[in-house]
């Protein structure tokens, strides 16, 4: 890592340890075995951290988190599905936004970007509507850094026969998802987030009958996942090439996954880094947008200070000369900024990065406010 | 590298330089100013390779090789167009299964795997079906190592008023391709070839003027190559999560590329490499696949030794150990199997690829034959 590079704080691409970025100091062959034997202890290990090796085939696919997501939905709902898409940001509205490009039937149903979906509007809106057959809902939602209630919202799903497709891109790894208990078609995340690999794939938990059902469904040749799988099954390969030294790094991040003690202790690690930026940045009279009870700890929306001499870009830039990547926000009616809590940081980085928040406002003699709303 | 990493030579995932596996080292922040000047450079270095800055745009795009091909094909050819997709080998047949799940229409021209298409062929063709709009091209055929003669082809679809999608993913880089001389809308390419990246992303140039009427095409969100157009055009970003590291390593690759001496020393390299195995291998009596002259320095396709003790498994492995790894052939009729000129590897490898071969061969009891068919 070159001395000056800063730390990301950034909902991914985060900042991986050297030891998976060394990783990608190797070329595979993509037609080798021990490159096969690579993805195979990718899907096991991916499999395992969801339970869901009886239930579930882990899919993995090229290219960026989307590209998963538009994968699963087009790959699972039948031209003649109808999708629910639940919204509370800007990733649930590209939710939406695949159904409609991929000409799939859909229905919204929006709520405030500080509240969460709850299992109650699900249930009233399938009882209203029965032509629908899934429901698409973002876990956490990282436009603010919201949870939604996922397992009660499963719960309803099944209950009324219905299926349901997960986006879990910014929770899956550090927040606990159980597939013998949360019942779900698909769920997808990818290699840059949580599980603190570089970015280049992403990858679906598909429910193993729903898969097999799926041919023929999918508009694109790319993204179909029951061919994916069915190529992959058949030969141990990738159906078109890899991006090796990403697959090569996720598996490496994998072994350290394992080592630091899986999903309970990242979430700790997490949640503990969530906790000293919240207690830090409260002490700088900077308030966190959503309350404590539905906010995730993978990233914080913070309120800008609001003061004329604040400009994001001067703040961001002088942060950055510290050391460290901020991330902007994502609300149009509030002016926020977003600090990451996941990747391979912990509650002494944050620490720092507050510090450093501090240093750099009073440097634009922007006053601080002590929680009490009294400058410090 | 570890010591015991094979050299690759495969058509990509390919051998890179180290100093190329190094640029992964560091983390990059996708939403920072760096990062898009990086993408900014890898962009406006493409152009300049095919002398194309005034006529196209070069839009980078995640995934494979594949995904570049389909986005073009769904972004280019309206919902009303026509393909004629011109065939000799798997990639070529490829383009017509893309049209097909794309459900745009087309029709397909096939050859056999041995026979280029020709500019006549075409100028018939089109001649015959006037509801052609488009027609799709592989520039270099990797499933045998032929190259078609897209100069004259680009002519004759030109000369029609005909639009031209090119898949060049193993050529582009190598074989010279002037934007100026040689009229396309599309031309598709990837990080993991010729340039000599690792593999997670392609890139398609696009004629700017049929780009900015392709609106609206595209069957897909994440490959609208017009909306990642226009969003990196406004914001100087990927318009999802790129593939970071992937990203660096091809602006490091580039930047050899150049110091090489850009297309031409690269194609003189490979085209030594090609001609030293050519050599080689004919001294074994092992014959390629190829007349000379349909033969792109590329990959060569090689008839496997006609004895019953040959497997290719087992030659592969044995091969392998002695630190090369070889490719299958791709071929139904032939037993065949296919070594890559291609990536950081030079004429010194290729001989002692050709000493392995020729080891691995007597190990396993097969008779070698001198060029003339009489055993050496
Ligand atoms: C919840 C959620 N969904 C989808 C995505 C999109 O992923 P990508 O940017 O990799 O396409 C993200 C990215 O952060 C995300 O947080
Ligand atoms: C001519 C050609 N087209 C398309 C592809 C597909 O690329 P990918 O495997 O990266 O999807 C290849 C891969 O080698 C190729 O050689």
């Amino acid at each position: 890592m070159l001395p000056t590079a800063p730390m990301l704080l950034t909902p991914g691409p985060l900042t991986t340890s050297a030891r998976t970025r060394q990783a990608m100091l190797v070329d595979w062959g993509s037609w080798d075995e021990r490159f096969n034997q690579l993805t195979a202890s990718v899907r096991a290990r991916l499999l395992a951290i969801i339970h869901g090796a009886d239930s579930h085939h882990c899919v993995p696919l090229q290219g960026s988190g989307t590209f998963a997501v538009e994968a699963a939905i087009g790959t699972l709902v039948p031209r003649d599905g109808k999708v629910l898409v639940l919204i509370n940001g800007a990733y649930g509205k590209r939710l939406a936004k695949i159904c409609e490009v991929l000409g799939r039937a859909f229905s919204t149903f929006a709520t405030a970007e500080d509240e969460p979906t709850t299992a109650a509007d699900v249930d009233r809106l399938l009882h209203a509507d029965p032509s629908i057959s899934h429901v698409a809902l973002i876990h956490c939602e990282t436009s603010t850094g919201i949870l939604n209630p996922l397992p009660a919202i499963a719960q309803v799903v099944k209950s009324h026969g219905k299926r349901l497709i997960v986006d879990a891109m910014s929770s899956f790894g550090a927040l606990p998802i159980d597939a013998r208990e949360v019942p779900f078609d698909a769920l997808i995340a990818a290699s840059g987030k949580c599980l603190e690999g570089v970015p280049g794939m992403g990858f679906v938990f598909l429910d193993k009958q729903a898969l097999a059902a799926a041919q023929g469904n999918c508009h694109s040749l790319a993204m179909d996942l029951f061919e994916q799988h069915r190529y992959m099954a058949e030969t141990g390969q990738w159906r078109f090439t890899p991006p090796t030294h990403v697959v090569a790094a996720l598996h490496e991040a994998l072994l350290q996954y394992h080592e630091e003690g899986g999903q309970p202790a990242r979430h700790q690690r997490y949640a503990h880094n969530c906790q000293t930026l919240l207690e830090g940045m409260a002490e700088l009279g900077l308030r966190s947008f959503l309350p404590a009870a539905i906010q995730a700890p993978i990233i914080v929306t913070f309120h800008a200070p609001q003061h004329s001499r604040y400009q994001f870009k001067e703040f961001y830039e002088r942060v950055k000369a510290k050391g460290f990547i901020l991330y902007p926000g994502k609300l149009t009616q509030v002016e926020t900024f977003r600090v990451g809590c996941i990747g391979h940081v912990d509650a002494t980085d944050m620490r720092a990065a507050v510090t450093s928040i501090a240093q750099v406002l009073r440097a634009m003699d922007i006053p601080l406010l002590s929680a009490s709303g009294v400058p410090a």
